[in-house]
C-alpha cells in the first residue's frame, strides 16, 4: 500500500484555506474547545508541509524553510521582548496603585513614592511624598488614623473588586492562576478561549489590581498565562502556526519559559520550569532551545525596563551570601524541611475545600461581592498586623535581608530583646496568610500561588532563624554552638537565610518541584553559596509532601479537579494487570468493516458517535484506524454524489476487496499511517508509560492480526487521577464554576 | 492467552542464584560486553520481581519493598560520600605532586606548599618551602635555571610515563574521559569491563599522575567515570541491582550526576548534565531524584574534605561579580560566542584526525613512549611559556580574577602598559593548548576536556577583554563608550568577567552542552548577575558549532567512532521515506515457524544466528516475539529430553495448532509480553523517535495481522551516523586501539 501522495495530504491539511464554506467550516472545527490533539496526526502533516516546501524547485525551495524559521524566531523572540516589558511595566503600575493608598506624590499623580523623592538626597526626609492626612490637611491623630485605613481598605476593595468586575464581564478565563490550563494545553488539551487576545489584556490588567490590592496572591503564574496569550497571538499571524496545534503548542512552552523568567527575574529558571514542569520540553531539544532563547530576551528586556530602578535582575537579594554555614545549622533547616511538607500539604487540602464550598455554595453565584469581601477583610486584617501591610514582596525583601546596624530596622525585626513578639507576630502572619492563600486561590480574580507561599515560608523561616539565634545567643558554649566564631559580636546564626530556607520549603511542598525550585530560589536571591541547604530543604519537603498526600502538587490538584485530559507525570506502577484489563474491548467499540458499510452509513456513524476515529477491520482482521475528521472530510461530497446517483457505494479499505468503481469506493489512502499496536498480554504500566513518554491519543490491541480492543488517552488520565477524590469537582472550565 | 505466573517469570530471572552450572552460564553471559540490553524486557523483569515481592503476606510482603528501597539509597548516598572524598583526596594529591614539580617543605616531604607556608602569616615570605635549588643548595643561576627545568620536565614525564603504564597494564579501560562509554552505557550498551574495580583503582590514580604532570588535560570526565565505577562496585553487592541492567543504570545515572558535581564544586550542574546529556534522566522522576541526592551528598562530601582550604564550593570565584554589565560589551561578547563554535569545531576536527593518525600509525603499538615524550614536549612548552608553567586550574583561576590593586599581579597581567605583550601571550598559550589538547585527549592516560577547554577560553577570553578595555582607556569619549563611568580610575570593562565568557563560549563550541554547562559556569565562577551573557554565548556558539560541523560534539564523536550503539538525541528529519525503507523486509529475517520447527531445529539456529531474538509467525501471521536466551534456556532441557527419548518434538507457540505432549512442546508463555508492532506505511522519523524516547531495541512491522519486517536499533544507529564520515574507525573498545 503506498504512502499518499505528500501533495494530497498537504492540500487536506492547507484546506482551510480554501474558501468553500463547507470546508472552511470542516477546518475551523478541527478542534473544538475541549478536545485533545492529536500529536501523531499533527506532526504527520506538519512533516508533509515541510516536504513539500522542500521539493518546491529552485529559489522557492531554498527560501521557503528559511521563512518558517524566522517567522517562528520572530514570534519567540517577540514575546520574550513582549512579555518582558509587559512584565516590567506591570511591576511599575503595581507599585503606583500600591502607594496610592498610602499617599501621592505632591508634584504629580502619577509618581510612585521612589520615583516621587528620586531627587532628594538619601537620608533626607523626602516632603514631596504626601501622606493622605497630610496632603488632605488632617492633623487629629485620631482622626489621621481613621483616614489611613479607610483609604488603605476601601481602595484595596474597589482595586479587587473592579479586577473581579472586568475578569467576570470580558474574560472569564482570566481568573485564577492560569498553570493547570497551560500544562493541560501543552499536553495537548486544546482551550483557544484561554488564549484569547482578551483575556490577555483582562488578566494583565485584572492582575495589577488584584496584585495592588492586597489580597493573598502573587503575579507569578498570571504572568505565564500571560506570556502565553502573547505567543498566542503573535502565532496567528503565520500560516504554519494557525494550521498547526502541535506547532502552537511548542511555541506556548518557550512562552510560559519566559514568562517564569519574567516573573522571577529567572531566565535559567524559565527554561528549568519548562524541563521540569512542561512535559513538551522533554522530548525535543528544539523545543527546550525556543525556551533558552525566549527566556534570555525576556530577561534583557525586563532589565532594560528596570522597574525597581537596581539595573539588577535579582529581586530579593541575600546580603552576606558569601557567609558560611555550620553543621549544626541543618537541624532546624531540616525541621523546615518537614514543616514545608506539612503546611504545603495543609494549604492545598484547604484549598481544594474552599473550592468546594465556594462550588457548593450561593457563593458561586456572586463572584464579584466574594473577591470585594476577602479584599475588605484581608486589607482590615493586613492593616493591622504590622508585617502584612505592605506588599508581600516588599515583606519577603525585608524577611531574606540580613540585620545590618547601619540600615533602618525593619520594624524592630532586629532588636534582639523583641525576639518572643517577633517570633509571635511571625507565626501569626503566617497563619493569617496560609488561611487567607488557600480561600484567595481560587477567586475570581488572576492570582499566582508562588508569592504568598514564599511569604509563608519566609515568615515561618525566619521565626525559627530567631529562635535559633536566641538559643546560640543564650548558650554560647554549648557543644552544639561550638563552631560558632567565638567572639560575640561576629553573627553565626543568620535569621535572614533561614528565612530563604523557610520559602524553598514551603515552595516544595505546595508546588512539589525540584529543581527548578532550586534554580529559581536561586537567581531569586543570589545565594550561590548556600545551594546546598537550599537543595536539601526542597528534597525533605517534596519527600514529606508526597509521603502525607499523593496529589502531586497543587497544579496536579487542580487540573484533576477540572478535569483536564492530562497525564500526570507519575510512575504508575499496576499490580500484574495487562492491557487487555485497561482496554475497550472489540465488542464494545465502534468499529468500520470493511466492504461491508455504505457510504450513508458511515455519515450515521458520524452523526451517532463523537469518538474522534474508528478502527477498520476485515473480518475481525484489523486493517487501521481512521479519524473522524478526515472521514468527514472525504465522505461529504461522496454522500452528495450517491444521493444524486441513487446508488449507494460501499466503502473499501484495502487492496484485497476488489474495488468496482460503480459500486465502491477507495478511502485506503485515508487510514492513519502512524497507530501503534501491542500484544493485550503487554503491561498495564507500560501501556501508560507510552501515554506519557509519546502523547498518544489511543492504543490498538491486536492478537494474531485481530482486534481486541482499544485504549484511549481518557482511559489512562481516569486511571491515573482515580486516587483524588475530587477529580472532576469543577467540571467544564470556570465559566460552569459560576453559571 | 494468560499472563504467565509472575512467579514463573521471577525463577527465570532469579535463575543465575540457582547453582546449576548450565544455568548459571545462561545467566552469567545474559549479556556478554558488547551487546545492547532491551529495556522493555529488563523492566518487565523488575516488574515482576516487585509484585513478587508485594504480594508475599505479611510482615515480608511490607518489609521487603522497604529493604529495596533501603538498598538502593544506601548504594546513592554511599556513592556520593565516596565520590565527594574521592575528589576531595584527588585534589589535595594533585597540588602535592604539581607543587613537588617546583620544590619541597623543608619539614616535611608530604606537605604541599600552601599546607607548608600555613603558619606563615599572609604578607611574610615562606621560609619552610624551598625551590629545589635552595634545597639543593645551588647557588649559580644559570644552574638553578637548569636544575628547575630538568626537574620540572622529568617529573612530568615521570608522573605522566607511570600513569600510562598503570593503565595500559592494569586496566586499559581507564584512559581518554570515559564519558562517552558512560553515556553509550546508560543508553543501554554493555561493556562491563569498564567498570571493574580494578579500573576504579587506576582511572583515580593514574587521573592524579596525568593531571600532576601538568599534560593538558582536566580531572572531570574521569571523575564522572570513576563515580560511576564506584556505584557499580557497591551495587554489586545487592541482588536487586546484579540481575537487572536497567536498575544498575539507573543507579549510574545519578552517579554520573554525583561525578559532576564533585568535579565542578557545582551539585546543580551535576543533576542538569543529568538531564541534558544522559537521556536516562529525562524519562523518569525517580532517576532524577537519586541523581538530586547523590550531587547534594557529594557536595557536602567534598566541602568537608575542603580541599582548596576555602570552605566554598565555588571554585574559580570571580571578584566583584555585582558589577553592572553595558550594552556595548554585547559585540564582543558575541564575537566569542562565533569564535567559541569555530574553534571548538576546530578542536574537534583537530582531536578526529589526531585519534586516526595515531591508530593507522606505529605510535599505536607505543602508547607509554607516547605519553612519555607528549609530556616532555608539554612540558618543555610549559615551562618556556609564563602563563601556562602553573596547574591549568590556577591558570584559569588567575584569569577569572579581576584586576585589583591591592593584590599581587599575576604576571603582570594587569599591567596597562603591557597589553600588547600580554594580548600575545595569551593568544599563543591558547593556541598551544589547542594543538596539545587535540593530540592529549585520546592518549593512554586518563583525560578530561573541560578544563583545558575552559583554559583556552579563558585566555582568549582575557584577550579580548584586555582589548575591549584598551580600547576603551584609549577613546573613552566614543560614542560607544558613553554608558561607561565618567571618572576613567572606574572601571568600565572587566576583562575578568570576559575570560569567563570566552570559556563559556569554547564549552559551548566543543561540548554543545547548553543548560547544564551555564548552571556549572555559574557555580564554578559564582557569577550570578552576568548569567544572561553566558547564556547568550553558549547560545551563539552551539550554533555556530552546529552550523560548521553536524557532529553533536567532542562525545557524540567519539562513540560514533568508537561505534557505540548509541542513539544521537538529534531531530531526525526524513525526506518522505517511511518504515518501509528502514526495515529488514521479512524475506530477509530469520523467522521462527509455529508448529513447523522442531526442537533441535530451534538450537541449531540459535548456533547459526546471533541475533539477540526471532519474530515467529505462523503462515506469516505475527504471533510473537522470543528472545535469544530465553529461548535458549527453556529449550536446552527439551533437547536434553529429546535426545534420550530419541523423538523429536515441535515447537508450538499458539493456542490454535493442537498440542500433543508426545509431538510438540508449548512454548507459547516464552513470547514476549511487550512488542510493539507498526504498519510500514509509518514515516521513518516516526520510527526514529520512537526508538530514541523508548529506549527500544526492535519494532515490528505488521500489515494485517501479517509480518512485513523489523526494524533494530542498530539499524537506526547506523541511520543516524551515516553523515560522520569516521563511524566505527576506532572499532571494539579502546583495547583494540592498540593491540
Amino acid at each position: 500500500m503506498p504512502r499518499p501522495d505528500p501533495a494530497e495530504v498537504f492540500e487536506l491539511t492547507e484546506a482551510g484555506q480554501v474558501t468553500s464554506p463547507t470546508q472552511q467550516t470542516h477546518f475551523a472545527s478541527r478542534y473544538v474547545d475541549g478536545s485533545t490533539i492529536d500529536w501523531l496526526r499533527e506532526e504527520a502533516a506538519e512533516r508533509e508541509r515541510t516536504h513539500v516546501q522542500r521539493s518546491q524547485y529552485g529559489v522557492r525551495g531554498l527560501l521557503l524553510p528559511w521563512f518558517d524559521a524566522v517567522q517562528m524566531w520572530l514570534v519567540v523572540i517577540l514575546t520574550g521582548v513582549g512579555i518582558g516589558l509587559t512584565g516590567g511595566w506591570l511591576d511599575v503600575l503595581v507599585k503606583w496603585l500600591g502607594d496610592l493608598r498610602e499617599g501621592r506624590c505632591s508634584y504629580g499623580f502619577f509618581y510612585n513614592q521612589v520615583a516621587c523623592c528620586s531627587g532628594v538626597t538619601p537620608g533626607e526626609a523626602c516632603l514631596e511624598w504626601r501622606t493622605w492626612s497630610e496632603f488632605l490637611g488632617v492633623r487629629v491623630i485620631l482622626a489621621q488614623s481613621l483616614l489611613h485605613s479607610f483609604v488603605y481598605v476601601s481602595l484595596a476593595v474597589a482595586f479587587a473588586g473592579s479586577a473581579a468586575v472586568l475578569v467576570k464581564s470580558y474574560a472569564p478565563y482570566a481568573f485564577h492562576t492560569g498553570i493547570p490550563e497551560i500544562k493541560a494545553i501543552l499536553g495537548g488539551y486544546v482551550l483557544t478561549s484561554f488564549l484569547t487576545p482578551w483575556t490577555l489584556l483582562i488578566k494583565a490588567l485584572g492582575l495589577a489590581l488584584a496584585v495592588a490590592s492586597g489580597l493573598s496572591l502573587g503575579k507569578e503564574g498570571p504572568l505565564v498565562h500571560v506570556s502565553c496569550c502573547m505567543a498566542y497571538l503573535l502565532s496567528r499571524f503565520f500560516k504554519q502556526f494557525r494550521n498547526s496545534e502541535a506547532q502552537q503548542r511548542k511555541l506556548l512552552a518557550a512562552a510560559a519559559a519566559a514568562g517564569v523568567s519574567v516573573a522571577f527575574g529567572s531566565p535559567l529558571g524559565g527554561v528549568l520550569f519548562g524541563l521540569e514542569e512542561l512535559d513538551t520540553f522533554a522530548n525535543e531539544s528544539e523545543v527546550m532551545w525556543r525556551g533558552f532563547v525566549a527566556s534570555a530576551v525576556a530577561a534583557v528586556s525586563l532589565q532594560w525596563v528596570n522597574p525597581f530602578g537596581t539595573s539588577k535582575l535579582v529581586l530579593f537579594q541575600v546580603t552576606n551570601g558569601s557567609d558560611t554555614w555550620r553543621a549544626f545549622e541543618l537541624i532546624p533547616w531540616v525541621g523546615l524541611g518537614v514543616f514545608g511538607g506539612v503546611l504545603g500539604s495543609l494549604l492545598i487540602k484547604l484549598n481544594v475545600e474552599a473550592a468546594l464550598y465556594r462550588r457548593n455554595n450561593a457563593l458561586h453565584e456572586w463572584p464579584v461581592l466574594e473577591v470585594v469581601g476577602a479584599s475588605a477583610i484581608t486589607a482590615a486584617i493586613s492593616y493591622l498586623i504590622v508585617f502584612s501591610r505592605v506588599q508581600a514582596s516588599e515583606l519577603v525583601a525585608n524577611l531574606f535581608q540580613e540585620c545590618d546596624p547601619t540600615k533602618i530596622d525593619y520594624h524592630g525585626l532586629c532588636n534582639p530583646s523583641a525576639m518572643w513578639e517577633n517570633v509571635f507576630l511571625l507565626i501569626l502572619t503566617a497563619a493569617l496568610k496560609v488561611l487567607l492563600t488557600a480561600w484567595t486561590f481560587g477567586m475570581m480574580v488572576p492570582a499566582g500561588i508562588f508569592l504568598p507561599t514564599i511569604a509563608i515560608g519566609a515568615c515561618l523561616g525566619r521565626a525559627v532563624g530567631l529562635l535559633t539565634q536566641g538559643l546560640q545567643r543564650a548558650y554560647p558554649s554549648a557543644w552544639i554552638f561550638l563552631s560558632c566564631p567565638p567572639d560575640p559580636s561576629v553573627r553565626c546564626v543568620s535569621p535572614g537565610f533561614y528565612a530563604v530556607i523557610g520559602a524553598s520549603a514551603m515552595l516544595g511542598g505546595v508546588t512539589r518541584m525540584t529543581i527548578s525550585l532550586v534554580i529559581i530560589l536561586f537567581e531569586l536571591t543570589g545565594a550561590l553559596s548556600h545551594v546546598l541547604p537550599i537543595m536539601i530543604s526542597v528534597m525533605i519537603s517534596k519527600w514529606v509532601g508526597d509521603a502525607i498526600g499523593k496529589d502531586g502538587g497543587i497544579y496536579a490538584v487542580w487540573i484533576a479537579m477540572r478535569g483536564y485530559p492530562w497525564l500526570p507525570p507519575v510512575d504508575f506502577h499496576d499490580k500484574g494487570e495487562t492491557g487487555a484489563q485497561l482496554m475497550r474491548p472489540v465488542e464494545r467499540l465502534v468499529v468500520i468493516e470493511d466492504d461491508r458499510e455504505t457510504v450513508a452509513d458511515l455519515a450515521g456513524m458520524l452523526n451517532d458517535h463523537d469518538f474522534h476515529g474508528f478502527p477498520v477491520v476485515h473480518r475481525h482482521e484489523f486493517l487501521g484506524f481512521i479519524t473522524r475528521d478526515k472521514l468527514r472530510l472525504a465522505i461529504t461530497p461522496l454522500l452528495a454524489e450517491d444521493a444524486t446517483s441513487g446508488r449507494p457505494r460501499r466503502c473499501v479499505f484495502s487492496q484485497r476487496s476488489p474495488c468496482n468503481p460503480e459500486e465502491a469506493v477507495d478511502l485506503t489512502g485515508l487510514l492513519e499511517e502512524a497507530v501503534l499496536h501491542l500484544r493485550q498480554e503487554v503491561p498495564k504500566e507500560l501501556v501508560v508509560s507510552m501515554f506519557q513518554k509519546l502523547n498518544l491519543r489511543q492504543i490498538i490491541f491486536t492478537s494474531g492480526g485481530k482486534l481486541r480492543g482499544m485504549v484511549t488517552k481518557t482511559d489512562v488520565v481516569a486511571l491515573l487521577t482515580c486516587n483524588f477524590p475530587h477529580t472532576g469537582a469543577l467540571p467544564s472550565g470556570p465559566r460552569r464554576a459560576w453559571e
